[in-house]
């Protein structure tokens, strides 16, 4: 304990200035303009595992972006960890909505600003600098091995291919990830579970072309309407999801498991002010800390259609297009409600449009175990660091991958994630508390220490 | 006539040359970035006024884009005749539907295919080739005044002051403006009517920041959802606009009038055929025909929020926006119209969100009488040139001019327009036919000839 606190302060400039180096590449995922900078990232990723300890450090190139896999085994007879998580980030746009440029980390009162600081560049860098740690204290417990991605953003397409072709590489006896969130400091929690999510984009075709609204407004029926008509038909009166089955196979909760789950301090005064809302919103019959954790929702992420350029145009547009996703919960089958929507969305499509529906990526939903070796070892190293037993949560967010671990490799997962609601993830000025950071480094090693003991 | 079309056809190529050079320049009122390129369309104007006689020709600067004016005065005992215009085009975009290059004309099977080759680029020249001929035939009845700006896709802003900074100048006794469209050469028709606009801009926010669909979603309203909400909401099941107050004024035609205007040619199979239409929209009750003339209507122009580019980006947006233009007729007023629907737009706002209503620019209806002699003259010109009196009909579009010129100048208008509904105004390949173009310019002279005589 102290001596991982003395060589944490020791090189505490240098693991900030790591961090800084691999927050200025931009390794946007989803816009191929990127495709060079998320090739560089990726190297930068593999030279500092080599640097840290890591052994067999190799780049994996994929159909996509590729996968960084380096490990650090230390004896067959020692518990192995396998450690995920992904240096590609969400696009930083809105770009004049960045205090400061989202790729160059800037620190203003104890937190990073920039673009991937929590998601995930600051969280997965943690278990790098803790793998050197553990090496120059000789406090190695565990065998463990990185899989370090770089397409978590945009769905993980070629990471499935990757899993079932190194089954044996990546044989591990439980994987642990730090791409979530904590209450706070002062309230340590651990997410139990995650949500699926089905993301598809939707085009709405009215007239051949684009015409004039004068000339033909009033007789032709105008797609963006249309579209607004179908997106506000999708939630009924409750705030429901009117998608005929969308839940059929949504696990309730017991009251008592509510019950628990409301336990998490949750101050709604704080939360609109944090948000500038005079209200919120949701499916009636459910506590905000419900509707962003046990329930599914529909979202749009995008809307565009016509003219949206300075100044007035008279258009009646020939098509309209809205990016829309679905968180899902236990035991909601991503494919399914994919196929739910898409079927729901054609049928309620008007004679006078065409619509098309395609699928951008998907993910299951799950639920971690709280009663395993690896999910106690949190729970205590989490306690050694904090002093506080963790209070385990629900995420409202989504990592398929986890589901595809318990798939492909029969292994669980421990969420073990440092970062906080507030830090702005996907949005512009995300950041992540340096106290979150270094307090991250000084937890996963005691992870080590007590998994070898508990296994 | 015969000498008309002797001159037309020995000028024939000229005629066209110097049309393609006008439209070769990119005079896009509604973006900033093409002012210089509007300025020197002006120059471009007025120099060709020149060249065809007219006199006192100056480019007057406004607070927007300059005003081209010009004269030929034979006579005070001559009736006047004020020809309007604009030089000035719509946004070209979307550029990738068109198939050649918006400011690079091209003539295929007849037709020149460009931005502003009909509206109004096409339509106008036709006046200034018609006073070359006039002057070279010695056929020149009237007094002919030109006044041709640059804001009307953009709303003629800076028009008004400088109308009435210039009343003597433009003191004329009727305006001739070819500006709209008739059924086809084989239907001549006059426009008797044109409806009014008002154009909106709203901003929908709920979140003070864009935040992660996963952490946030479903328990923070939507701004996109909400604005489609709100959308939806303008139209009932009658596809009748819902804001209060919106229909109190509106002119109800006589049986005997919808007859008359019902006698005009539409082809329902043909029209749903040439948009690719399975199926029709529109106001109950209404024909298309009455649809797109004598009834107000309530368009979306555009829409934009959240994540519009490549790829998946799981966020829930702070803000969403859409370009609301509605369609007036008598006895609509633009200003109380635009009033209503902001009062309206704000009252249906939840309280989950903001809401922004900003007018772009309005225009009010216009009906222009069939008994005057301008009219009688306009009638008898066309039955010349085409063989056949042409039938009235009211014109879907807004040239928010004409009720100006009857306010400030006391004039009453005719609407003598060559373009036809399927030449794609405002669309990409806006086109305009090279016969209605001649056709124009040999019927011009013959509206001034029977002016003259009837005046």
């Amino acid at each position: 304990m102290q001596e991982i606190k003395a060589y944490i302060e020791a090189n505490r400039q240098r693991f900030l200035d790591e961090l800084f180096e691999l927050l200025r590449f931009p390794s946007v995922s989803a816009d191929p303009a990127y495709a060079g900078d998320v090739q560089k990232t990726a190297e930068y990723v593999a030279q500092k595992l080599r640097d840290a300890g890591a052994e067999q450090v190799e780049i994996y190139p994929t159909a996509g972006h590729p996968i960084v896999y380096g490990e650090k085994i230390i004896g067959s007879d020692k518990p192995t960890v396998l450690v995920y998580g992904h240096y590609d980030v969400q696009p930083p746009d809105p770009l004049e909505l960045w205090e400061t440029p989202p790729f160059e980390p800037t620190v203003r009162d104890g937190k990073i600003f920039a673009r991937g600081a929590c998601d995930d560049k600051g969280q997965f860098y943690m278990h790098v600098k803790a793998l050197e740690l553990m090496q120059a204290t000789g406090t190695l417990a565990c065998n463990i091995k990185f899989m370090i991605e770089g397409e978590e953003e945009v769905g993980s397409d070629n990471l499935p291919a990757f899993i079932k072709a190194n089954k044996e590489r990546l044989a591990a006896d439980v994987v642990l990830i730090s791409d979530t969130a904590m209450i706070s400091l002062d309230t340590p929690s651990l997410e139990t579970g995650l949500r699926g999510l089905s993301y598809l984009e939707v085009e709405v075709t009215g007239p051949n072309r684009d015409l004039h609204s004068g000339v033909y407004g009033g007789a032709v029926a105008n797609p963006i309407t249309t579209l607004a008509k179908m997106i506000a038909s999708l939630h009924d009166e409750n705030n429901r999801i009117t998608i005929p089955g969308f839940y059929d196979n949504v696990a309730e909760l017991s009251d008592a498991e509510r019950q628990a789950l409301n336990q998490a301090p949750f101050d709604e005064a704080e939360y609109k002010a944090d948000l500038g809302l005079n209200a919120l919103w949701g499916e009636n019959g459910y506590t905000t800390i419900e509707r962003t954790g046990i329930r599914p929702t529909l979202e749009l992420n995008g809307i565009w259609g016509g003219y949206t350029g300075k100044g007035a145009k008279t258009v009646l547009p020939s098509k309209a297009y809205a990016k829309i996703s679905m968180r899902l919960v236990p035991n909601q089958d991503s494919d399914e409600i994919t196929a739910l929507f898409k079927k729901h969305f054609e049928s309620i499509a008007p004679d006078y449009v065409t619509v098309k529906v395609t699928p951008h990526h998907g993910g299951q939903p799950a639920v971690t175990p709280t009663d395993s070796p690896a999910y106690r070892a949190a729970e205590r190293a989490i306690e050694d660091a904090f002093g506080k037993k963790p209070v385990p949560t629900r995420g409202g967010g989504s990592i398929p991958i986890v589901s595809l671990f318990e798939q492909e490799l029969g292994l669980k997962t421990v969420l073990m994630g440092f970062g906080l609601d507030s830090d702005n993830l996907h949005s512009p000025n995300e950041k992540y508390d340096i106290a979150n950071y270094f307090k991250g480094i000084e937890t996963i090693p005691l992870f080590h220490k007590h998994f070898a003991e508990l296994s």
